[in-house]
C-alpha cells in the first residue's frame, strides 16, 4: 500500500495525555499515516495533514490533493490522527465515559500532539531535521492547520486551511449565513427546490397528529416515529440531510459522507420541482430526495435517523467539542432561508450540553485564544473557500495581508480543492489548486533563502 | 494611593481555573492593580505588567520604569498578578496542597488569564476598546511578556521582555553560563574575591567533621547545623546567596530581594580579599560577606537558611514550576566558575521533583511550545539584558530581526532597566530605557497607521 513507516518509525509516538498539566502524566498511542515514496532529502518538504474529527485513513483517502502534489514537492506525506478519534483514544474504550475522561479533547491538546509528532519525526527520520513542514487540513482540520501556523510558526512554515470556518464563532459573522448558503445551493439547483423544502416543514406539522405511521412508512424509517421527541428528531434529521448534501455537492460521483451521484443537490432537486403539491405528495417527493442521500447505492433496507454520515466521522466526539470550545452560533429565519425559524439560544444550548456531557460551553474562548478577526500579525496561511459550501460563511474570504490570502472557488463545495484531480473539476478549483501550490512554493523559497543566506 | 479602579471595575475579573479543560469549571479571583492618572482616551495606551512569581504590589513597587513613562504614553498602568502567587490563589489556602490542586499553575494558564483580563478591561473601561496594549515584564515575567506577544499578538502589539532567559532551557545554551557570569561579577568586583569563595568550599569540607558547632556559631545560624543534610543545605544557601547578590548588583541602595547597599557585590568583596587565609579566618570573612546580604539593616538576630529573599517572592510556587515546565539546566565545573563542580543531572532532578511535588518535569516542552531559538516569525519584542545578570546567559542578546531586538546593558544587573530612574544609573541603562521607549513608540505609530490607513 502507499503507507509505509520509514526505518526507526515502527513505534508510534506517545504524546502525553495532558500537555497543559502535570498531574496526569500518562501517554497514549497516536495513530498517523506516512508515505515517503516521493521524499527527496535535499529538496523535499513534509506535507502534514492536521487530522480532524474522524478516522485518519478515511481523511487520507479523501485528500487526493496531497497525493497529487507529493512528487512536485519531493514530499513526505504525513496524516496525523486527532486525539479521541479513530484509533487514537487516550483512555481506550473508556475515553468517552464522562467529562473527566473527555477533559483532554480540545484543539489546543490536538495542536500540541501535532507539534510533538513533528519533532518526533524530525528526530527519527534521518535527513528531515531541517525539512520545512507545511500544514494542510480541511474543515475543522483546516482551522487546526491555520491555528497551527498561528501558534507554532516555528514548526510549520505555512498552512493551507481549506473550508475552515475560523470565524463561525461568537458574533464574528451573522448567525444566519450558514443556512442562507444551504438555501442558495438548493435555489440554484432547480426551480421550486428550496420552496418545496420550505413548505415541507408545515406539511409535516399538519400530518403528525394523525399520520405518524404514514410518515414512518413513507420515509422507510428503521424505527417508526412515536413520540414528540421522535418527530423533533425527524425534523432535525431532515435539516441535517439538506446541510450534508449541500456540503458534499461535488461535480462527480463521490463517497465522502455518503455514496452520492455527481452534483447531488441537482439530483435531489429533480424530485422537488413542485412546492404547491398536497402534503402527502409533497412529502413523498421529499422522501425521494432524501433517499438519494441515504440510499444512492440501493442497499439500505430502511433509513436510520441516527446514522447521518459515514461512521468514519466522529460525530460523538464533535458533539463534545461543540459543547466546549467549538460553539458555532447558527440561526434561521425562514425568510432568507428554507428552514424553520430558529433563533440562536445560547442558554438552551448550554443546558443541553450540560445534560449531554456535564460541561458548559465557553463561546468566546476560541476568539480570545486564536484572535478572532484580528489575525494580521500572522503569515503564510491560505484560506480556501467553496462558494457552495455553507461553511464559507464563517471562512476568511478576502485577503488579510500579502501572506494571509483567501481563495474563492465559486463552484466548490466543502474543501473540494483537497480532493483528487478529476476530469469533472470546474475550472475554478483547478485554478485554486494551482494558486495553492504557487503560495506553498513561495513559502519554501523564502524559507530556503532565510536558511542559506543569513545577514 | 496611586492605584484606583476606574468606574465599573470594582469587581475583580474571575478567570476560569482551567482554560484548557472543561471538567473543572470553577473560577477564581485574580488580583490586579491599575493606575489611570495619565490615561488619555484618544492618544493613550495600556502598559500591562505580566506578573511573575510573587506578590504583585511588590513588583509594581519595583517597576518604576512604568511609572516613569506613564505620562509620556498617556497610559493606563495595569499590574496583573500571576495565578498561585500573592492573593491570586485558585483554591485559596488549599492551592498548594498537592499536585491536583497545583495542576493549573503554568505559564499557559497565566497567559490565558492575562488575555481574559485585558478583554475584561477593554469591555469595561469606556474608551479603551481600541487602545493598544504593550506587555512589560522582567525575569520570568519578561518571558511571559515575550511569550504573550508570541501567542496572543492580537491582544498585545508588542512586548518589553527585560532580563528574560527564554533560552535557559533544554540545551539551547551551555548549562555553565549562569555560574560563569556570577563568577565574573565577583571577579571584577575585587581582587581575590572569587578565589576566596572558590576556596571556601574546601574549607567547609575540612571543617565540618569537627567544627559544625563553630560553623553554626560563626554564621549566627538560627538553627545549628547537625546532620549531613544540614551541611548540604548550608552549602546550597551560600551558593544561593552569591547568585542573589549578583542578580541585584544595582548601583544604588535598594531593597528588592533584601535591603542592600549600592553595588553590593563590591561591598561583599571588601571582606574577601585574601583567598589564602587559614580555613577559620577565611570562613569568618565569608560570614561577614554573607552578613551584608542577610543583615544590611542590622536587625537580624540570627541567619535563617530557609529565608533567602523577601517573602514577597513566591519561591514555593516557583519550585513547583521549576519541577514541571521551567526546567533550566545549570552546571558548574569549578574551573570556569567559583562553585563546586556539579554536572546537570536530569534524572536526579526529576527524582527530587517527584519526591517534592509528585510530578515529573518535561524539559523540552517550553522550547516545543514557545519555539526555542526559532522565533523569527514573531515581531515587536525587545529583549533587554544586564551584563552583570547571570540570567543574561539564557537571554536573547543579539537582534533576531528588525522587530525582534536585543539591548545589552553592560553595567546592569537583573532587569535594572525596569527600575525607577536614579541619579546613580549608569549611562548604559539610561540609553537602554530611551531605546525601549523609542521601539514602543514605533509599535504604537505602526499600529495607528494600520488602524487609520487601510489600503
Amino acid at each position: 500500500g502507499p503507507f509505509r513507516p520509514p526505518r526507526g518509525l515502527e513505534k508510534p509516538p506517545e504524546p502525553v495525555i495532558d500537555h497543559f498539566g502535570f498531574a496526569e502524566d500518562r501517554t497514549f498511542k497516536q495513530r498517523y499515516l506516512i508515505a515517503d515514496q516521493h521524499w527527496k532529502k535535499d529538496t523535499g518538504s513534509i506535507l502534514f495533514y492536521t487530522g480532524n474529527e474522524g478516522d485518519i485513513a478515511w481523511f487520507a483517502n479523501n485528500t487526493g490533493f496531497m497525493w497529487n502534489v507529493a512528487e512536485e514537492f519531493d514530499a513526505i506525506l504525513v496524516f496525523a490522527e486527532h486525539r479521541y478519534y479513530g484509533d487514537s483514544l487516550p483512555f481506550g474504550n473508556k475515553s468517552y465515559t464522562d467529562a473527566k475522561h473527555l477533559n483532554y479533547l480540545s484543539s489546543q491538546q490536538a495542536l500540541a500532539d501535532f507539534a510533538v509528532l513533528i519533532q518526533h519525526l524530525k528526530n527519527t527520520i534521518p535527513g528531515t531535521e531541517n525539512t520545512p513542514v507545511i500544514a494542510i487540513g480541511g474543515s475543522y482540520g483546516g482551522m487546526l492547520a491555520a491555528w497551527f501556523r498561528m501558534k507554532y510558526p516555528h514548526i510549520v512554515i505555512g498552512a493551507l486551511a481549506a473550508s475552515a470556518p475560523i470565524w463561525q464563532f461568537d458574533s464574528l459573522v451573522p448567525c444566519g449565513s450558514f443556512y442562507k448558503i444551504v438555501t442558495e445551493d438548493f435555489k440554484k439547483s432547480g426551480a421550486g427546490c428550496s420552496e418545496t423544502i420550505q413548505n415541507s416543514w408545515a406539511a409535516i406539522k399538519r400530518i403528525v397528529d394523525t399520520g405518524l405511521q404514514w410518515l414512518s412508512h413513507t420515509f422507510r424509517l428503521c424505527s417508526p416515529l412515536k413520540t414528540k421527541t421522535d418527530v423533533i428528531n425527524f425534523r432535525e434529521w431532515l435539516r441535517g440531510t439538506w446541510i450534508y448534501v449541500a456540503m458534499v455537492d461535488y461535480p462527480y460521483e463521490a463517497a465522502f459522507l455518503q455514496p452520492l451521484p455527481a452534483w447531488p443537490v441537482k439530483a435531489i432537486c429533480k424530485y422537488l420541482k413542485n412546492p404547491k403539491l398536497p402534503d402527502r405528495l409533497l412529502l413523498q417527493n421529499i422522501f425521494q430526495a432524501v433517499n438519494i442521500y441515504y440510499n444512492y447505492t440501493g442497499h439500505a433496507s430502511c433509513l436510520n435517523l441516527t446514522q447521518t454520515t459515514t461512521k468514519s466521522l466522529g460525530l460523538r466526539g464533535w458533539s463534545y467539542q461543540a459543547c466546549t470550545e467549538m460553539v458555532m452560533p447558527m440561526c434561521s429565519d425562514g425568510i432568507n432561508d428554507m428552514f424553520e425559524p430558529q433563533k440562536w439560544d445560547f442558554h438552551a444550548y448550554s443546558e443541553e450540553c450540560f445534560k449531554a456531557w456535564g460541561v458548559r460551553p465557553r463561546p468566546s474562548w476560541i476568539p480570545t485564544f486564536y484572535g478572532g478577526k484580528n489575525i494580521s500579525a500572522h503569515s503564510n496561511i491560505i484560506f480556501s473557500n467553496g462558494g457552495l459550501d455553507p461553511w464559507s460563511g464563517g471562512g476568511v474570504t478576502k485577503n488579510i495581508t500579502d501572506t494571509l490570502v483567501a481563495i474563492m472557488i465559486p463552484e466548490g463545495a466543502h474543501h473540494l480543492d483537497l480532493r483528487s484531480n478529476s476530469p469533472f473539476d470546474p475550472t475554478s478549483v483547478l485554478q485554486a489548486r494551482l494558486l495553492e501550490v504557487h503560495y506553498m512554493k513561495l513559502w519554501l523559497q523564502k524559507h530556503e533563502r532565510v536558511k542559506t543566506c543569513p545577514k
